[in-house]
Order: structure tokens, then C-alpha cells, then sequence
């Protein structure tokens, strides 16, 4: 009875779902990835702002809170004065407030960058989190497409900046203004037709994952899963699935054009949209990035409902093997568009606007397939062990870990029960650390130190055969005087060092 | 009546209070601060982990929901589930719950740091928001004193690493179990006076504000302050005052050690704590730290109730003029101490820990203020205008931009209304931009660019008397061949850094 009021009374140590901690590789990983993804915005002329991770409710727009369930979507809470605050969703809501907020202290156009964390109050999954970090890019007070043109240019340099090839990856650019034109010449223009196109915008975003035949079904009378389940569609006869599906299916844009121009004639903006997108493809063949970088391509959509202009979505397009074992397409790691109302929501007047988001976690899996981030050079600490517990050997131990850190080496001196001197070895072994530094009475009444060269200690001799005379001047054990520690401890690093790239270079 | 609904409806773009946006100013001097102190950390063997933002409420430990008022303290909401999250209001809790959970695949002992966002839902004031960054470090698994003399010298070496001088910070180190030793000496031991200790150690921790008389008030009494609300005090009697009020008086701890371990001497922990605090003397001085840099003082108490050792404050000790004008010691940065029982709270053994956290905006303020943050460095970018908007002159103006960033220039094209010329050079003056590039018709069809250099006209001729040559070398506006222009614009942005070098060391 008394056991078991015990283990009610221990608290159980576990994270609410969907939200997980992130370890130094994916850490380093991260901060190297967000350092050239800002080196690239910052080139482009673009500044840094950071919004709270609070809003109101209402600014946020697209969730607004219903009574019996504000927590729709998003995570939300009742401040003091019983309004609805929310965690943000994106980073572009909070973006919007933010302009109009400071409209009068603000230059525009207005370039701007910001990586943030965003919430989802949603079912999270495999892969899908309901924190996660995000990294956008927007020009605020931008009306023309050279602004989109230099958004998707951006995108693409990003990505080489991260070391993603010409080939492996494309920018796909298609307009919103065309898809409404598609659908007015369907008979789903106007308001009232809203919901239905949005169905329809769903379906088309499926593309990708269930091919023309699955888009066909969500366009018609809807479609069953594997799993029996079934999704409605958006109920459209068989010639309006052809326009769309012809749409949709263009491969080669310049050889449609014209029949697209054509379908889209007489429409309130599909003629408009065709040519921003002629415009967006002359710009960025005339700053030198080609269709194999750029492309035209009316199957982008992007879910959401606020973009009013050209979408764009950039797609790594090398294959992947996902859990199944499948090869798969990597697919998308971000993208956007042009939102000239979200802004003047707040605003007696229009803002133009237009910006893109790339999804880290998801970019940064790409790049670890690729090997393209350098997160194994953290080079672990060497440790300074500990032989005897009194104050003065103490001092000692620390003196000599200060002097290593002072010379800019990570260095750390034994922190547990130093008594178990085989427990030492082995945290400085799973530890990683390459060299143990060692005093014993003895030879502190001499004043030297022990350097083991623990690395050396491990090496497969089959790694070596070719370097012989390396291998020769290597020893894995040497003593020197407290006064040379440093200076050996440099002199092992370096030759460490020297392995590791003679090991990448054979 | 209809103006009327529309202003209701129309949105208000507002912050919910004690929230705030950061600046580009800011978010640079963050990166810039948060990167040398992570290299330090990274130098003593700590390793980056991170938490999410929630927490299971249960799990923070110090502030349990309670049914009427779960947002006391901490931001709190339910999940689908009915359990309690809150946003994390420390860096720390989220640690122990970390490692709890962790606790089998964790090598201790286990050096980490972290910087990140943490939440109060607290009345915001002035410097006061309910969103601000801490930066943490902990050692978890480590139980002697060295970890926390290894604490104190990591503090030092970072306010050093951030340009602050010897002398002008200063580490302060008491311990906690003298602060009990001297409790149970003066008749507060033992669980059932809990209550009235944790008086005496929130009236000790106002000494730097309300100075001894102060304090006495508030261990007595109480104390009125000027607006003539009453503290109550904790009601100690007059010896009882006289001996804290000794001890949290020590100036020199060496001269009233002797003194101060007689007073503890026969309580359960007094005596070990003193030894303690001269290990980590001793400790401190052999690696090289004297009293300037790191200084026994048993003034220092922390208010966190969860220590249980040695605790350490940074405080920087020069002077800064406050909002009303007065000279006054800048103070605390940061602190932290031995936390034993905060990780034990989810096991069934005894986890020992120490750690510190840095209050980040604050520390910035403290470096704004000493002009050790270069966040003026990130220069503007150049402006290349528009004077046609056809497809073709809109091409060549991106290709110019494209080609300055290709060679790591910051450049950018305007994107605003580019029929208005002025207006693009009132943006360019307001951005800061050093150069503008120029390119209408007649220039097109001749194939040259004009650049102009925009901060040779903002030369004030006095602050060049002496450099005569120099300012006769440079011209305001040039006209190039479109080949020579990023070769150009390189000539005059390194003229420009010239001038600033020149400026600088006049």
C-alpha cells in the first residue's frame, strides 16, 4: 500500500505528444544550416524582424476562435482581459500584424527574413510535429512580379548555398490568377462558387501523391483510400475535369501557353495571370536561371487560401528511399506566394505582398541524405581525469583544464565519482574524447602529466597500411612536464587531425 | 451607420501586452552575443540539447495548476486529452525532465547549454516582457564542488569573451547550506519553520536594493515602502536579526570565515557548506581566478527555492545612469547554483546538478551600453532603380542585381511604385543605401550603367580636411560599360570602407 502510494506520488517524466527534444547534431546541423540561409537573405537585401510567439486570436485570421472550441488548429488560451491569445501557426500572419502595426515607421518595399518556431494543435505522426521551425522570407509593399521572380531566384540560390546541385532541385512557379481563370471558364467563378473551388484547388494539390487518375476521382464524384476510407469530391462533370486536368497536366509551359491563353481568354484574371507568369519566366531567364531552375508549371497550387497571385514551390527532385523501402521523389521543402490582402486586413488600403517559407526540419533531412552538413566536426573535449580528491589536486586538475580552454581547446575536467578511475575511461570513450589527460601522486610530486592519445588507441591498423611512417610517429602514451601540456596536447590534436584527412582523402 | 460597421470590423494590428517585436539591430547583436558565449560553453565540453516549449504542467513542478487559476505564473492551456501543458517559464525544469526521461542512454556526467525562449504570465512593466531568452548551461551527475567552481569560471570567462573587462564584472558565490546553517543556529531549522526561512531569504535578497536598514526592517516587522504599501516581515527578534544581518555583511570572506563557521558549527550542514564554499576558493584561485574575478559573498542568496548547494551570481559592477537620471551599479546578469532534487523529483536516486542561466536582452543592454556589440556592421544593400517597367529593361536591371549578389554583394532592385523616380531615391536615402545604379533608355541602348555613389554625397567636407588626396580620388557619380559594373560598384564600396576605417581611427 505504502509502495504503491509511492510510485503514484513519483512524477512520471515524459513530453506531451507531438513535441520532441532536439539533440547537438541536429543543433549544429540546424544553426550551420540557418547561418547560410541567412547569408543568402542578407544578400539579397533582406533584414532580420522577429515577431513573439503570441498573437491575438483575430490577427491570426484564418483560425478564428469558436466558443466551444478555440483550440481548433491552434493552440489558444484566455489572457486576463479574457481576450483569445494563440500560439502562431506561421510566420506570415504575424508578419502582416506586424507591418500594419508600424505602417507609419516602416520603408517601403520592405524585405525582410525570420526562422521561428510555429504550432500546429493538430494529430501529430511520423515526421509531423506540432512544434516546428520555420524560415520565410517576404516583400511587403512589392505589387509587381519582379518581386515574385526574385523570391523564387532566392529560393533556388538558397539551395545551392546548401550545397543542393543544379539538377537536384526546381523551382516551381505557377499563378493563382490562372487558376481562378480555369475555373471561371468552368463556371466556378464568383463567391458563391468559393467552397467548391477550394475542393477543387485540394484535389489538384494532390497530384504528387495520388497522379492524374487519383485527381480525377477528388475532381468527380470523390475517392477511396486503401483503407476503405472515402473522401468526397468536388463533383464536377467530365468536361470540367478535362480543362482542369489539361491544366494541370501542362508539362512543357511554353508549348501550352497559348492553348492556356486561349481556355482562360475573357476571364476576369485568367488572361492577367498568363502573363505575370511570362513576365516571371522572361526575368528569370534574363538573370540566368533556366527552365531546368525555374519552371512554369500550372500543377503548383499550395493549400492555402490566401495567396492571390503567383505560388511557387521548390521541389528536390532526387529520389529518396522512404520507409517502405520505395524510391520516392524528395519533394517539396518549401514555398509561397503572393498574399496582397493578408496585410490589409488591418489596413483602409491594399498591401501588396509576397514571401515563401522553407520547412528546416524537413530541408535539413534532405541535406543529411545528401551528406551536406558537416555536423561530425564538433570535435569532443578532452578530459582531464581525476586521481585524487584533495583540494590541491584538485586545484591542479582544474589549472591544467583552464589552461587547454584558454588556449581555445575544449577541454573538461572528470565531474563524476572520480574514485572508479575504469568509469573515467570509459565516459571519456563513449564520450568520444580524444585524449585523456592523467596525474597521479607520483607524478605530481614530479610535476608531469600523462597524455594518452585515446584516438590512436582505436585505430584499425587496416586503415593505415599505405602511411606506415605516420603510424611510426604516433604513440599512444607519452609523459611530459605540467609546463609542455598544451603544447602536446596541441601537437596530438593536430596530428589527430592529419588522420582524419588523410582517412577522407585515401 | 454603415462607416460605423465597417471601422468595428476592420481588425486592430496589436500585440497582446508585454510582448514585443525584435529589431534587425537586435536580432544581429543577439546572434553576435549568443555566438561567443556558445563558443565558450562549446570550450568547457558543454554540448547543445534543446527542449520544446511545452511541458506537461505537473512536470515544471514549481507552479501546480490549480483548478480555479492554472495560468498563475505560467502560460497554461489543456490538451485534447484533459492534461495540463504549460509553456516553459525556466530553462532549467525542462533539463530535469530531459535527463529523467533520458535518463538510460545519458552519459553522465552530461555538460549541455541552451538558449531559448521561456514565458512568465506575469504583469508585464518596463524591461519586464512575458517572452524573453535565457541562455543555460548545467552540469547534471555532478556532486563535488568543482562543478560549480567550473560554473563560476565559465560565467567569467564569458562576460570576458563579450569584451567585458576585469574589474568590471565580478562572480559572487555563497552557499546555500551555511544559509541554513545560519537558519538552524538562530532557531528556524526544520521542516515545520520552511515558510518563515523562505521570509528571511526573500528579505536578504533585497540588500543591493533596499540596503541593511532595509533588510532589518524585513526580517523584523516589516517594512512600508514611499508609496506606503506595507511588507510584512518575518518576525525574527533582535539577536536573530543581528546574526544574519552578520553574516549576509561578510565584505571579506577570509577574515570572517573563522567567525562564520563558529556561528554554524553544531548544525546539520553549516560546517559543510563553509568547507564548501573554501573548496571552491581554493579551486578557483589555483586556476587562476582571484577575489576580483570570482568573490566568496554570503550576501548572495538567489530567490529560486529548488537550490541546495553553492549558488553564483554575475554581476557587473560599473556604473550606468537609470531612467531617473541616477548613477547606479548595473547589477545582475545572470546566476544559478546546485540544484540536487530537481531531477530526483521523476527517480527513485539522487541526481546532482548545477547550473547557471543568463538573462540574454539584459545582458545586451549591458554590452549596448558598453559598445562591445559591432551590430552597425551589416551594410545596405545597393540599390539598382527603375526607370522602365517592360519586360526587357525590368530583365536587365535584375541581371545587374543578381550579378552584384553573385559576388557576395547585398544588392536589390526597388519594388515598390518605380514610376515615382524620386520616391526610389528617398528609399535609398532612408535604407541607408551605399550606392544606386541608374539605367534608363539612352543608357540601354549604349549598353553603360550610371552608379551612384550615395555616401560620398553625404560626406560632410570637415571630417575629410586632412585627406585631401583621398576625397579628390573619389566622385560622386560614374558611367560604366554594363561589364565593368560589378567591378565598379566592388572600387567603391572598398573607397567607402575606406573612409569609414579613416573616419574610425581619426
Amino acid at each position: 500500500m505504502s509502495d504503491k502510494k509511492q510510485k503514484q506520488q513519483k512524477l512520471k517524466a515524459r513530453l506531451p505528444r507531438g513535441f520532441v527534444d532536439r539533440t547537438a547534431t541536429d543543433i549544429h546541423a540546424t544553426n550551420e544550416m540557418v547561418a547560410k540561409i541567412r547569408e543568402v537573405y542578407e544578400r539579397y537585401g533582406f533584414d532580420p524582424i522577429e515577431t513573439p510567439l503570441f498573437e491575438y486570436t483575430d490577427a491570426l485570421g484564418k483560425f478564428l476562435p469558436d466558443s466551444d472550441r478555440p483550440n481548433e488548429g491552434v493552440f489558444s488560451l484566455t489572457d486576463d482581459d479574457d481576450q483569445w491569445m494563440s500560439l502562431r501557426y506561421d510566420l506570415t500572419a504575424p508578419l502582416a500584424r506586424h507591418v500594419a502595426e508600424n505602417f507609419n515607421e516602416i520603408q517601403l518595399p520592405y524585405r525582410t527574413y525570420r526562422a521561428g518556431y510555429v504550432f500546429r494543435n493538430e494529430k501529430p505522426g511520423p515526421g509531423r510535429f506540432r512544434q516546428f521551425m520555420q524560415f520565410d522570407a517576404d516583400s511587403v509593399g512589392a505589387p509587381g512580379v519582379n518581386a515574385d521572380a526574385e523570391m523564387c531566384m532566392m529560393m533556388a540560390d538558397t539551395l545551392e548555398a546548401l550545397g543542393i546541385k543544379r539538377g537536384d532541385y526546381v523551382i516551381r512557379v505557377n499563378n493563382r490568377k490562372v487558376l481562378d481563370g480555369v475555373m471561371e471558364a468552368i463556371g466556378l467563378g464568383g463567391d458563391e462558387n468559393a467552397a467548391r473551388r477550394l475542393n477543387v484547388l485540394r484535389a489538384i494539390d494532390k497530384l504528387d501523391k495520388f497522379g492524374p487518375e487519383g485527381v480525377r476521382l477528388l475532381l468527380g464524384e470523390g475517392r477511396k483510400d486503401e483503407s476503405g476510407d472515402f473522401t468526397k469530391g468536388a463533383g464536377l462533370n467530365e468536361e470540367q475535369i478535362q480543362k482542369v486536368l489539361f491544366f494541370v497536366g501542362i508539362k512543357n509551359y511554353a508549348e501550352s501557353a497559348a492553348e492556356l491563353a486561349e481556355m482562360v481568354a475573357g476571364t476576369s484574371k485568367g488572361a492577367e495571370g498568363v502573363e505575370e507568369l511570362n513576365t516571371i519566366g522572361a526575368l528569370v531567364t534574363s538573370a540566368g536561371y533556366d527552365a531546368s531552375r525555374i519552371k512554369i508549371d500550372p500543377s503548383v497550387v499550395r493549400g492555402l487560401e490566401y495567396y492571390t497571385g503567383p505560388v511557387y514551390e521548390a521541389e528536390l527532385t532526387f529520389d529518396v528511399t522512404n520507409e517502405k523501402g520505395e524510391k520516392v521523389v524528395f519533394g517539396s521543402v518549401g514555398g509561397g506566394g503572393r498574399y496582397d490582402g493578408l496585410v490589409s486586413r488591418f489596413m483602409g488600403q491594399p498591401v501588396p505582398a509576397t514571401g515563401f517559407s522553407i520547412g528546416v526540419s524537413r530541408l535539413m533531412t534532405a541535406l543529411k541524405n545528401l551528406g551536406k552538413l558537416g555536423q561530425d566536426e564538433v570535435l569532443a573535449p578532452v578530459l582531464v581525469t581525476v586521481m585524487d580528491g584533495d583540494v590541491e589536486a584538485m586545484g591542479r586538475y582544474q589549472r591544467f583544464t583552464q589552461a587547454l580552454r584558454n588556449e581555445g581547446i575544449r577541454a573538461e575536467m572528470y565531474q563524476g565519482n572520480w574514485k572508479k578511475f575504469g568509469n573515467q575511461l570509459k565516459y571519456a570513450d563513449r564520450r568520444g574524447a580524444p585524449i585523456a589527460i592523467i596525474q597521479g601522486g607520483d607524478e605530481r610530486a614530479e610535476g608531469v602529466v600523462q597524455i594518452k592519445d585515446l584516438i590512436e588507441g582505436k585505430r584499425l591498423s587496416g586503415e593505415i597500411t599505405d602511411n606506415a611512417e605516420w603510424r611510426e610517429a604516433r604513440v599512444a602514451q607519452v609523459m611530459v612536464p605540467e609546463a609542455e601540456l598544451v603544447a602536446k596536447v596541441k601537437e596530438i590534436l593536430a596530428a589527430q587531425a592529419e588522420d582524419r584527412r588523410r582517412a577522407k582523402g585515401a
